[in-house]
């Protein structure tokens, strides 16, 4: 077997407990948690001034690690049969979604070097967030959502349709109700909609609401009618995967777990 | 084929793409969004201001062309085996809800040049937003929903009857808890509904609570018991839409996406 | 027929329409309507203020007929089957919910001509509200609301005997939590299960809310478990409820409407 | 039948109404809702000074009525066929989840008499929550959910993971969005994850919100695409309970309520 074969086998999510490969997973996950965490505990101010050295030595080497893992993923993608011819098939490898997330999540660093704007670096930090994407090569559940919404794309496009013009409507129709008496609040229609979305999800922050008697009867009114209306989406999601969810279990080989041929992906 | 049939043809909706009927309901559509994204950018004040002329073009020409678009329709109506006879058929095809619906959307542009007060015109201005309703004839979405009302209308009253039994129950017995405790904020029954229509579905804004031991146990009882008897409305809208998605999908033809036939309308 | 036979039928729900006992229905009916309406409408300051008199001797109205209804059905209950005896017969169905609700909802009215101190009858004017359930002689809704309770009475015990030691439990850990940092708002376990129902039924009014941060990691964590479990009874209810319509549906006869035989009560 | 059988048999639930093992399952039942509610009413300041002493003495009470109860519990375990062995079979009862809430449940009390600080003793008055599970011998809402908890762990952990993604983007970008214009509400991810929750739940206290426009608009999208999202793991709760119920229903004998052979537990 080839180094590149290889290479390609202990990148790949392991199927035996305990090999190489296996411990490379374990490493990798453990990294991109780790990464998760770091970019969360870096916004608290007290833990960002007193471990400052320590964030920037722990991204240098998360980012060297990134970075290898990169070059050998578009260097061993040959090893795949659908990326087999040297060159175009390693850049074709290199285009593909999960690809370009690796690459993203790791280029911020390097621009500076390359003479770029330390600025725009800076605003680029955000793509650090893509680093928790590489997870879903590991867990089930980002490719079970990513299922979900190819399987639902017509369902939920017609339901997304419908729920902009209903909020379309709920917020031009309270626009005028309100913008009267609460020229602040209700100022134009595109800020009505952020009313319209609070009180049409049910989340009601309570920093706006209308205080007319109109504008009362209309909000209950659109409460009552809309919420059933605008939970549509959602509820598409939510069957759908757990649709997913079900389906899974039953397709699955009781003994290994494994997918049984045959079953609809 | 005469002319009217032609345009009677060039109007409706086109089964094939690229053909000049295809072409009329591109630009229909485009403008028809036009008008959506005007209606909303209008309210910004900042927007307006810069570009109050051309907002004021924009609406000539839409009222143009929604007038001809209108005379024409009903001109061809004729054409449609349901509205065959000159004269009769047009005026039955100008009372459907839709020709209504084209009529009303472009009415009060013209009221102003026929002598109407300006201030009532300006107030009418509103009827601008049947535009949106238009887009009904080329997107699904909507006529899903349609046929959702028509299909659960039984349901639908009986559990609105219920709903509204249920809010007056609540707001009453909270009117006579609060109102001593909170004279402004439950000042009459009427009033109370706010409360009882934010607290039933959930939206809570929090500009109005209980406040007595009294009230609050009672907000309690009824927000446990209360919410799932208030979700029924909008939960048969909810799974009435997805059924009607559902058969949708069952009913169409494979290949052409066209509703098979014997399929319950 | 005897007359006491006729009165029965007559306040009986018609089931023919247009005929006396019709007609009764539609009076009764439009009586409570008005009746739950001026019970409404008193509560407005403006309109009460204005209105006084016409309230007052609305009320004497409604009180004198719903009087002679409550009279004309005891003493014409003979005539049902299930209470032919006189005498024991009237007393039985005297003491059924109905008649009891019947009676209830005049009674506060003669409290006081009866010697009664004025104070306790004004305190018995909510039982006015009472007279909103008589509606439930001639309308689905509340009989449907009924039997889903009857039907769902196990579970619904269940559920709630597990919502509300989840209420307690929940409420009890965020006392502990919050109560040194809001000695007002978290003053005691019952003060703060006001904001266990608030948040568990995401309501949230915004009233309470943990401010310390092991209070807003627990009220994280109870709010993505807790909602979900909280929900049980709500949708045992919603599920009982649309199990009914569907039966309702499926049994009655598509000619006439009326129930078919050998279906589930 | 030795007294240690008789001992186990009376402690465990109960088969015949009327017995003494019945009586002695109303008194536990009855002694744990009390502790439940002297929990509670003792944090009520008004009730706990005026009834002080009450509450230490049936403190007392308790304690020594759970403690004797303990004992005898692990004491006459070897009556049970899969503790039979005296010693390591008591031990192997009492490190069992139910025999380790009962010792959890009285011991903070013995503590200071066993000589550790008085106010570790007082952290640990927590602990007599504890005693409240005891109450999942005799009631099937806790064994329910229970059971739902075991069968869908598979399900909840993939879900769970999700939200957890879902929150930690939510948040992450929201944070990115208003740090600057709100530094005191949106101060680090871990703080904004609470903006995340309030709103990902639809609670929506209003405690904290965005502001900017960029914040809206973010937030909006959320909520309408999140919320579907982040309903799984209650959604997969609510349904495993009701499937619970429903299974329990079929597989119960209608004579006696007691469980048919051969049904899954």
């Amino acid at each position: 077997m080839s180094l590149k074969k290889r290479t390609y086998e202990i990148l790949n999510v392991s199927r035996e407990k305990g090999d190489l490969s296996w411990w490379v997973d374990v490493l990798l996950v453990t990294l991109i948690s780790l990464n998760a965490l770091a970019l969360i505990l870096e916004t608290v101010e007290t833990v960002f001034e007193q471990y400052e050295a320590f964030f920037y030595y722990f991204e240098l080497v998360s980012v060297i690690i990134f970075s290898v893992e990169y070059v050998l993923r578009v260097w061993s993608a040959n090893a795949a049969p659908a990326y087999r011819k040297p060159g175009t098939g390693n850049l074709r490898y290199a285009l593909t979604p999960m690809a370009l997330i690796d690459l993203l999540a790791v280029l911020p660093f390097y621009l500076p070097l390359l003479g770029f704007d330390f600025r725009i670096a800076r605003t680029l930090r955000l793509f650090r967030l893509l680093r928790l994407f590489k997870i879903s090569r590991y867990t089930k559940a980002l490719q079970h959502i990513n299922r979900v919404f190819q399987d639902k794309r017509e369902e939920l496009g017609i339901s997304l349709t419908f729920t902009t013009i209903l909020l379309l409507l709920a917020s031009t129709l309270m626009y005028y109700a309100e913008h009267e008496a609460q020229p602040e609040a209700f100022s134009s229609i595109p800020e009505t909609m952020w009313w319209g979305i609070a009180t049409l999800t049910t989340v009601g922050y309570g920093d706006v609401y209308p205080v007319t008697a109109i504008g009362k009867l209309l909000g209950g009114v659109i409460a009552v009618i809309g919420i059933g209306l605008f939970a549509l989406p959602t509820g598409i999601l939510a069957s759908g995967f757990s649709e997913k969810l079900s389906q899974e279990a039953e397709t699955a080989c009781p003994h290994c777990g494994e997918r049984l041929e045959g079953s609809r992906s």
